[in-house]
């Protein structure tokens, strides 16, 4: 079976849409989506980065997040035929770690504790395929590199992209 | 850099002999040594392994475990020649995540958050040298496999053995 690596914030979770609603329902101003190039968080007015930053942090935070749309039912389906493996850079941010286990148990209960991973550097990682947002994870790899398209990443060109899950669908499986 | 994944349970930290030392404490019966073979749990009385295994999952069993003898002070040195990861497959016990992390920052202070992994299983992972004392996380591994001796562990005999962290040290300082 060939191995797929998955990443989860910006992939399969969505951190910066949750971010977004909450920063927008409680402060007057917007993001700006243009500014975003490298990370998210700089997409947010400089004075609040920080407020940001100590969301992040917070235990809970990670608990809660939307699913990205169809990630679940390609998931499952793909969970049949490759030996997949969600890979998450969560070192950086410890509170976050039960969180993200009890998320993933909740919203794709067909992977088992096996099949995670939270790291602090994904160049340990071995396999046939990784779908990550960021280039600094994907560049050591040495398997197939996919670039999962989000507004931080809109002006790479040098990797393949994926643009949805169903996009995602009609590739593997 | 050559790279080494090191393990943690039974090579930089003591869960065995924490919990040898609860039992002995609260219950008249002793463990029995020569029934570790494979696991150390086996060496606890049957009817007892249920209380073994959840005091393993629960919060805080982790986070005060001893530390194996001479671990920091040669792995401090280690950590300016190689690429030092701690590779835990500490996700069978989400409880545990938090704990081993902060007892990482508390014993291991040299090590930063890039340089810890806890995963389901460590075929994931490519390095150099992998420093075990379980078979089965060995066995996958492409570069130099090295058998921590522990009790559950005496009777194999197809790895290269490292019975301390002096004996580490000589080797690879």
């Amino acid at each position: 079976m060939e191995r797929v690596i998955i990443d989860m914030d910006e992939v399969i979770a969505d951190p910066m849409g949750d971010m977004i609603n909450w920063y927008e329902s409680n402060y007057p101003a917007k993001v700006d989506y243009g500014k975003m190039t490298g990370s998210w968080v700089k997409g947010f007015p400089e004075e609040h980065h920080s407020l940001v930053w100590d969301r992040l942090r917070a235990p809970g935070f990670f608990r809660h997040l939307t699913v990205m749309k169809d990630s679940v039912d390609v998931l499952r389906e793909m969970n049949k035929k490759y030996e997949i493996f969600i890979v998450s850079a969560a070192m950086e941010f410890p509170n976050s770690l039960k969180d993200k286990y009890e998320w993933l148990q909740d919203h794709f209960p067909f992977f088992t504790w096996r099949q995670i991973m939270f790291c602090g550097d994904k160049r340990l990682v071995a396999g046939d395929y990784m779908i990550d947002d960021h280039t600094r994870n994907l560049v050591h790899f040495k398997g197939q590199k996919l670039l999962y398209t989000a507004a931080h990443n809109l002006s790479e060109t040098e990797y393949r992209r994926l643009g949805s899950w169903e996009e995602a669908g009609k590739m593997f499986l």
